[in-house]
């Protein structure tokens, strides 16, 4: 049994965590951190997790969390993963930062959308974990940079289209729509039940952080540089991301085609489905899951590719990305402690 | 007072109809039918209405409402209202038809789409009724078919830049998001409370019978023929809906100059709100009321413009744009019966 | 034209009247304060408002209120009324306090559940404003203390079976459900949406400070004292409040009956509605609206009767109600303003 | 492998058992029916289960079932069970009937609640399948009548205190409220999105089937015959269902003292949780898994003891308990197959 600790573990992304690896078959979680909730039972908490672990949030130093663990969780805000990291690498940890800190290769684009950093010369150290296009990388790193949670869907959605260059780039739009619990539980007017229920709109449009981690990937897997535009959603559920990705195809492609294209790509992936030719996905089949779903449209009038991309962000999103990380870094079956399927109705 | 029917009064939109009509201050509301609740009272199928209307159902013939009434409005299944049109109109009665019977001028796209017409030659006579576009051909009008709820919010967000020849019209792209009520009341698995709650998904990608309308308008604003991308998703809301529209710019535009646009454009509008700038629609901001809210962005990097319109598909996107069509017709104050708040949170 | 001005404006309560003021033939809505938005547009804070209001919020005193309206609405957290409703009333301004400040006659019961109170001279002169029991009371008032949400339900529920003396009382129990916005505005973590939705708890068992505001009333209608049990619980949606209210018979009665005397005992009220006998109110058909609608139920086998009450926790029970009062006081007709039917869907 | 079949597996509970089965790690799944879908994959109709099992559902004879499986779950309509389970018995398979058929222990309330038996004499033989109170005989049980999801959560949340003799019967009053997803898969109006979302009502007051188990359950466990209150309500949410019970305790008992009963009681339960004392369970904590929560109140004031019961109702109210209780016949571990940790948010 591997050792594991959570570095911020009392939002939504620490719960997630939490629960997944409580009941994981190789993992025992060691420590859980919390500042505001410090002292407390996590199953006070959150009472979901009562009889499921019996640990309670620490207001510790991550020297103290070091000596606990082998690998450690960051589940912290963006700028704060950048002070704690560099001490568990040191001293010789695994760490899987699910912050945005290490994600970006290119210290500049890091400063124009985040601001100054404090450890870049690590930013060459880490993998950035998405397990279906640099497996290999992440089985030889300590380091993970778990992506973003609408990056995730958005690579994933574009990859086998993008590396048989079947897009015109310049065209590529991806429309998202994220749940509420993307914007964590932190106390904010914004995310209030009367103020998203029956709710829907865009937010950040064109300006969202996740934007250079996106075309990031975009262009490694497309071999060139471009942009993107990306229109983030506020939609009233809990969890779940749909990215509704549009582009031109640089010359014509069945769907036929484009789906066998898709799932020959994504053939051994457990964690991907490729919907039948016709159906789109939906958000609730894969809430509570660590899958990505894709569906596929071609409308020949306009000569668009739709591919559509479903996730829950929680988990493909953040925590079960995590944990598929910790699985193949830790040399663990790829799906150990995510054989959940998805909650539904 | 003029003496107002409704035919097919017992789905989403005819009882949205009947709530309006019954607090007009010009219209006695003399007749509403249902074949599948003849005889009861509007109140007891819909309690909401308790106190607001002491009508019954009745399964009555067109002759029959033909007597009672002034001005009919057809909240009818498409087909079945070209069976029923034709009568009042020849009686010398006002007309308005919310199904998509007599939306599409040419008569070859109508059949492309929705199969055979009984009635066509009635296409030609029919106002196509987005006020904002046509009021005073409504003006001059007997016979109004109101247009669907995703074209009226789609046709109102393009129709500035369109006409001001600012937009590649061969990139624009639709993607629309609608609440439930869109589906109608009748009994489908789809429409379930347990398969929409939490859910999230496209559908038609590219097929949705709206689509041949939303191009008649948008050709008719640009002055030539193109086709356009739309793709409608399933919100977990009763109403309302967005529609995120993206077109690459045909010259550069500052977004302050396309601000401005848009409101003089819709400067004299009682009914449609632009957002302040680096503000976008919400559609909880305009559920419950006749409103469509417009807002705007544009991304420099990839030299998309991207409109944001939301309406109440019920009121806005079908009764209360029928309500205010028979009030420009009738040559009522225009939001008669419709100056209704927003109704937030 | 009677000039009106808001206290605590920005909240929900506040936002709701200011939405139905602005609408209010009768009145002139003159000022809006409220310190967290101080110098902001209304429309700008509750989008929804855009163009049915040019009122910035002020962050003004009550010496400068006062000087501007004839009429104030207190809109404000408990503890804060008593500090400002003295000098309105001093200077001779109607005041209607939505606050439970000047709810409870009895200073004893006020301090035990409540704290000290700064105006507790004050209290005689409040008179309790549910208009279908008080309402000559009301018309000859100038300052009205609003009932709470939850009394306002249970209170109408149980009153004409209190008078005829029909229920044993001490079996009463008021078993409540109630939407977020009862909650207010604040940014609470239990007030955020993947805290609400899907959920369904009760909270302050037996502890709720609404519960003196309801025994008082009780025991004025039964003409003696007792106390019942009180349980409130969260519902995952924005408006609504529904209590199903149980007490033993202390003779047979049919259910028939039973709905004659609620008939009879509200006959001539604008704002209840009986359901017809074995149909129970549903809270969305009465939300967006100042209804209360009241279901009846009969349980021969344990001689239960079960009263359910619904109204829309925002307008019947707290700004509808306090136009309401403010139509009596001001001699308008009592629904003026408040002529909105319930949206639904 | 123990091979297992489900008669009616396409509504939402037999979903759940699919889902449940699919990885349960001792069970083998052979065979799922569905008239309705006959031919189709299951990861057709609920795509969230695409990848879990390649099974088809089959339009089969019980007879061709019988032969492919070693227990046999029916998840069929009440009255249509009695007609088959039969033919499994005598075949000698282990049969798990989710219906109501066999729930009551008497033929004449049987009779009066439902109708016409046709395999009365079967009545005797089948065990009440609530593990926390028969797990003994439902060890030696080939033929479980698997209970409802009101009555779980009831007699579940009454047990120690009824045992106990704590409470006046008379006065027991069960305030209930479940999530859509009980309604069933079938298309019906009443569980439309647009007529739940939003909504709270009560239903089949004093009325509801579930009435006469609840009362044989509850009796049973005082030793003697009475008759209880029973509300149930619409939840807008897919799953969850609280239970709010009151009655008048016989004599003064603290809280710290029903706590402690309680706690001895479920002691060495899996799936029966106590909330601390002061918290009380949220249906939202319990949805995904097994588990039933319980809180405790008292109200002094009126000597009433307030019990909240949590559940999943289709998994502790349905298909979780169904899985329960053939473990507990087949001698697997209680938890086989349920440990899944609820999801929250």
């Amino acid at each position: 049994m591997i050792k594991a600790a959570i570095f911020g573990a009392s939002g939504y992304t620490g719960q997630e965590l939490t629960r997944i690896l409580s009941g994981h078959p190789e993992v025992k979680l060691v420590a859980v951190t919390s500042r505001r909730f410090a002292g407390q039972p996590v199953a006070e908490v959150f009472p979901s997790l009562n009889g499921l672990t019996a640990l309670k949030y620490q207001n510790a130093t991550s020297a103290q969390i070091c000596n606990l663990c082998d690998i450690v969780f960051l589940a912290l805000p963006h700028g704060v993963s950048m002070g704690i990291a560099p001490e568990f690498i040191r001293a010789g940890k695994k760490v899987i930062d699910l912050s945005a800190d290490y994600r970006l290769r290119d210290l500049k684009t890091y400063e124009t959308w985040y601001g100054k950093h404090s450890s870049a010369k690590l930013l060459k150290d880490a993998v950035y974990g998405i397990p279906e296009l640099y497996r290999k990388k992440i089985g030889q790193a300590e380091f993970v940079a778990n992506p973003g949670c609408y990056p995730t869907s958005i690579i994933l959605g574009l990859a086998p289209a993008l590396k048989k260059k079947l897009l015109d780039v310049s065209t590529i739009i991806a429309d998202s729509a994220s749940g509420v619990s993307g914007a964590g539980r932190e106390p904010l007017t914004g995310s209030l039940f009367c103020e998203v229920d029956g709710g829907y709109k865009a937010y950040k449009v064109g300006k969202h952080r996740h934007l250079p981690e996106i075309e990031q990937e975009l262009n490694a897997l497309a071999g060139k540089k471009f942009a993107i535009s990306f229109t983030p959603h506020l939609l009233p559920v809990k969890r779940g991301i749909l990215s509704t990705i549009y582009a031109k195809m640089k010359k014509d492609v069945t769907l036929k085609a484009l789906h066998s294209l898709y799932c020959a790509f994504y053939a051994d992936e457990k964690f991907v489905r490729i919907c039948p030719e016709g159906i789109y996905p939906n958000i609730s089949s894969v809430c509570g899951s660590n899958y990505c779903d894709i569906g596929l449209a071609i409308d020949p009038r306009t000569k668009n590719i739709i591919i559509m991309a479903a996730i829950d962000n929680l988990i493909k999103g953040a925590a079960g990305q995590a944990v598929q990380n910790m699985n193949i870094i830790c040399g663990f079956a790829e799906d150990a402690g995510l054989q959940i399927a998805p909650l539904y109705p």
